[in-house]
């Protein structure tokens, strides 16, 4: 049953997390295979693999979902680690969880970066990053 | 005093969100003029304003945020009808609230896909969307 | 594709919540079909139909998260009437949602009542319940 | 003042949770006597008390709306314990636990995961169950 | 049983809030007596009669958590009209509220300020308020 | 720009929280140096800057909030610390984070009096306090 929906979200889960994302799913496995697999087919097999976002974006929606939660550390960590794996900068990924202090409050924003800088320092990411100070876009004219 | 950031802050509220972000902000300057004034300074004139994340990413990250707080639909109404009004498509909005149910559950997803409706009827926009069996991707060959 | 669990999920669906719960699928699909379609699948196709427990205490499981949630109303709305469709009696929703004011607060035992009052009139059981001054149970004689 | 709601609460705490409720209790008290007395006398005293809904029932409320919120950790740790204690089978647990992905999402669900592998470890019971794939029920004809 | 509790509940309560609380109490009854007991007893017999925060401390304490959770509004609302009860004046409550911007983010805020607009309309207080731009502090020199 | 509110924010930050709150912000700002900024200026050079609540009055708003959000537990920390350091006796904030189960129920209070001790143990405060019986007021006789 189903074998079609496990395999592409196996793939997915690769394209989103690369060997990390796998061995997570392998070592839910050895407690909770149902729910392993459940975890490919669905978020992976199902939603992941549709065409309508990229990955990047997806990752992006998730990161910040994640950090504005604020319950799911564990679970921000792996996909900070993925927003690097499908090509979000650095910066970027810094600037996601920087603007939730504006939709979750300060603290949610606080957990976030902890979570950043642990996963940057095993990445080898050096903080902060050389242009920290980012430049300042003014706005289109058709606001005042 | 920080009549830049604000002047930029409402810059950024209009680009976000054209005419609607502005009338939002008036009408809470009404009753309360000071936090209307910090909300134009603060989430706009600082966050917004900032270069390394696009106007369509953060309203990718804003839509998955609010969606998944589940507590705050005025503001996911809001910031559906900015992210149709950065260039986000109606496929890629339903796209985020859907993926959703895998962070936050599918209550979170459900109440932001009645959001989601209720500001594509008043943009005229039909539901559901023409090709709403979305391609899936197959995930590179990698993951087996 | 996975037309067996949508079958077996449009099956479960009933089984949980009678013909109110494969409305609020058609009136979804009308809209957001793919998310629907999803619905159907997972929560029912695939959790629901496990045998490990029995809807009715599926049914606990659900109100209980859905009332401490607090953020899931609607969603509370179709599970409170699902549990008395699985064979939950009224005392007993009640009960599960009272418990919610030692883990979730009493707001969200209080907006869970609301909710549970709301779906009693339309099932026609009248409030308070007769023995409302419920039985109390002394506890056994080996916690002294 | 309120002995008998007292006296009854640690019976009550007891028989739910066994001498580990009780050190919870003592370990509270040692610092926070006034609340570690209404811990025993609202909840438990009171709450848990009534007939309405049997201690197994009360525990699968418990454990998934801690899974939930997913910000109440260490009293799911508790309640995996109680719920073993009070008649919940490992296969019940796991799969109140899992049920919680619909509602709360992923992340929920996989951080009350870790929290039963712990209290199982602790309980000696090994993972992953014996008859890990599930009997699936196929639901009643009536769904079609 | 504990009817000294009560009495000395409905008496915090009145005190707090006057007849709107024991309104709210007396019409929870009607349907959920047994509930409507319990929220006497605890939180007000219980809580409330502590003397060691005052009530305005109290209620300063219940309007921010009542904003940040952002799942409790109708709550939110009595608690800002008991906050004026006990002494709290206008601009304090919206002080308060305006503060959970920082720690449960603007959407909380906002949603706190239009239960707070809709107290303060019944309650004939006009806004914005007089002296909308509030004073500054500029804290003492040991920071710098 | 906007050196007035980081100088303001630096010493309202050093009165709420004498040298822990700057160092607090030292060590983010090596990290992530434009978070750090916005940390100074807004809560503390725009919101706690403001004279309309004391600050004991904003220490006991924010240690409520954080205590009911439960997932902000390295804050509570720091905000327990500040309470205390702007004259909250620890009666007093004992009392804040117990009133949280009435709100946000047992297991905040319970997480948030863990944060408690273990502030209370590093400034050198003794659990039980002495007087930790308190004295209950019995409400004026208006209410019967």
């Amino acid at each position: 049953m189903s074998n079609e929906r496990y395999e592409r979200g196996e793939r997915m889960l690769s394209d989103v997390d690369g060997p990390a994302g796998l061995a997570v799913v392998d070592s839910l496995s050895k407690s909770f295979p149902d729910f392993a697999r459940y975890l490919v087919e669905f978020p992976f097999g199902d939603i992941y693999a549709r065409k309508a976002l990229s990955l990047r974006e997806r990752e992006v929606a998730t990161v910040a979902a994640l950090c504005a939660l604020g319950n799911a550390l564990p679970q921000l960590r792996v996909h900070v680690h993925a927003a690097l794996h499908v090509g979000c900068t650095p910066a970027e990924v810094i600037e996601v969880v920087m603007q939730m202090a504006v939709y979750a409050g300060f603290p949610a924003a606080l957990n976030g970066l902890s979570v950043v800088r642990e996963v940057f320092a095993e990445a080898g990411i050096a903080l902060p990053l050389p242009n920290n100070h980012e430049e300042i876009r003014e706005g289109s004219a058709t606001g005042t």
